[in-house]
């Protein structure tokens, strides 16, 4: 099988073109479309600055049907008060009344509105009602389309992200696909990006709600570029039924095996985030045990993933691992240093209140590999434990956004 | 009055030298000493991970009773275990072993011990120890003498950090100097720095513990450069009450004018500690004001001054307004986004959940200025307050901490 976009899904339309947000003249109006109506669940952002979009969304998610997603990038609809929130239910319904008009019906609030990019300015309103009007006649469910799709939703970043997977269910196929958008403004809680999953399963809204919850905690929410938690973005789930299934119900196995599927994908998805942060070098994953709580772990891991000390002697391949543990240090988390325990890749730098007999010359070879990884153990003997994915902090990052203008 | 130095305060010696410790060849010991026993308080760290100096400056600080302050740089004798605190209290007692031996009567328990600098290395104690034996014989209380001081104590830092105050207290001249390094691993609680402030006032101990927490709380913990709470970093001052005043008590008149004075020349000292961060080419001060509590206007200034976004919009002048209040929304704090205002200097640039009619011409000179003020209000109505320095964040910064090595 060779398309494994979101159109590789049973019953769904994608596209992108662009509409003349963006000066480069990339793709900056997407859309993804069921043909029946989907079961959907998704996350938003838990900034309490919100793009209109979000107050849209999740409005329109309450009624747990949705038939498209409409996504423009280049700018965010953020701080736009009341206009935008006007702006942002018209994205949905010229989507709804055009697509209708293709023999899909539905209404506005059976539509999902994103915008991501700059925040601050109003959405040029004549120039998205004309996109929407020729997108949506140019949708369709080649790999071509799905990869425009994925291609659409972007800013910063510099590589589409897309994973894919099926399960059996009895005697069918279910599959799911997904795409994600995210390279700067990155931080948990939530997802401090636009995800999207297409699933043709067959699922009760709570089972899928429950999935989408559990997925983003241990995902997207353990994912950091930045430490800044975006405004506008979301992670969003529409599951159609097509793959006709028995109803996957909460508490089966069959929610299991779903669930698992899910997670898995946002896991791949999560990774390529942090692999493609603005600037970076290296993919870097903080693995925090021996924790009193997985809260507690989060805490010190966060931390070591967003010290700019941190992230600056990975970049470097410095094997200055004091770094790692003086920042699980002032996290909040609780720690014991004189049980604590450091590893760089598989080589222990720090252990028991001291230096480890390593070889710094070793310690440092594996740093400067493309992905590194950071383990500590916060030596409190508990069984929390958390992993984030962060990348390193290098020269690019600051070109990109000190020279990225308003 | 020429010498505004530490030694510019009656009965304080000072010096510093090369002892060996930094490749550079540049002062990395140095010491402070009051002919006297002086009333002593300090804060230290809030770090879980602590440097062994502040396990015996603890110690020792609660005698309340100090003569000298000993300073490594080069090397912080964090992460050393057991052996870091034998050394930390070796060079007290070498310290005071030397210093006796010139007439000033004091022991180990009397001295403060500091280092800073690469974590995770044990001291190089021959050289420490043949230092401390040259240097104590070559204090003394001219200006240089000061001058070579607040150089001893430097790591990344391009410039001493010094302020100079003197009170009247009765017929008396109370005086204050004081110096402090920190460029790098700078985030409050506590201080992330070493700071001296020598006095000549006579004062009682538990006046001068309250005036120090206070002065720290509201300046030193209100400076960041790159929020990594440092495991080293300690404020002490040092009354030695050779200006013969009356002693000053608590809750006195004289006890509000000696606090307001040391919170001044704190003050100026936590503004050049941010002009100087690593590779900052502006002082950014971050106001934030209608917040509900105090603590939550810190939450909101904090998150803004430690945004790698926000600080590379001011690194590059770009009037990104939207990366401010995000940064409010994802701190924590409470904030009514549709009553929120956002000035950039004296320009508004978002009131009411939309966009001010301000011209981003003229908010980009403003952010294109060595000194940037951002003040937001949260719009919940409060009277929590909270002015919070930093720095931008620049190409510099990385060449400094990518290029840094162990």
């Amino acid at each position: 099988m060779d398309n494994q976009s979101v159109t590789a899904v049973k019953g769904f339309l994608a596209g992108a073109m662009h509409c003349g947000i963006k000066q480069s003249g990339k793709p900056d109006l997407a859309m993804l479309v069921s043909r029946v109506p989907a079961t959907a669940a998704a996350v938003f952002t838990t900034n309490k600055v919100v793009g209109a979009p979000v107050v849209v969304g999740r409005e329109h998610i309450r009624g747990g049907r949705i038939s498209a997603c409409i996504i423009n990038s280049g700018c965010a609809n953020v701080c736009t008060g009341k206009q935008g929130v006007l702006d942002a239910r018209e994205m949905c319904q010229r989507s709804a009344e055009v697509l209708t008009s293709r023999g899909m019906v539905m209404q506005g609030r059976n539509v999902l509105p994103f915008s991501t990019g700059v925040i601050g300015h109003f959405l040029p309103m004549e120039k998205i009602r004309q996109g929407i009007d020729d997108l949506a006649l140019h949708i369709g469910d080649s790999a071509e389309h799905g990869d425009a799709f994925a291609h659409g939703i972007l800013t910063t970043d510099l590589k589409i992200k897309t994973a894919f997977t099926q399960i059996k269910s009895g005697r069918r196929m279910i599959t799911l696909a997904g795409c994600c958008k995210g390279s700067g403004m990155i931080a948990p809680n939530m997802a401090t990006m636009l995800a999207y999953v297409a699933t043709d399963a067959a699922i009760s809204p709570s089972a899928l709600r429950a999935a989408v919850r559990d997925s983003a905690d241990s995902t997207f929410n353990c994912v950091t570029v930045d430490q800044h938690t975006s405004t506008s973005d979301t992670f969003a789930v529409l599951a159609n039924g097509m793959a006709e299934n028995p109803r996957i119900e909460p508490g089966t196995q069959s929610c299991r095996t779903f669930s698992r599927a899910l997670e898995e994908l946002c896991d791949s998805l999560a990774r390529q985030i942090a692999a493609d942060g603005e600037g970076a070098t290296k993919l870097v994953t903080v693995h925090v045990l021996g924790a009193s709580t997985d809260t507690d772990a989060r805490r010190a891991a966060m931390a070591i993933a967003n010290s700019p000390l941190v992230k600056t002697a990975i970049h470097g391949g410095d094997p200055n691992w004091g770094r790692f543990v003086s920042a699980a240090g002032y996290s909040g988390a609780k720690m014991n240093p004189d049980k604590a325990q450091c590893q760089v890749g598989k080589i222990t730098v720090f252990r028991n209140g001291r230096p480890a007999d390593a070889s710094l010359a070793e310690v440092q070879s594996v740093m400067q590999r493309s992905a590194v990884d950071i383990t500590l153990n916060l030596g409190v003997g508990g069984k929390g434990t958390c992993r984030v994915y962060t990348c390193d902090l290098s020269r690019e990052y600051i070109a990109i956004n000190a020279d990225y203008h308003t």
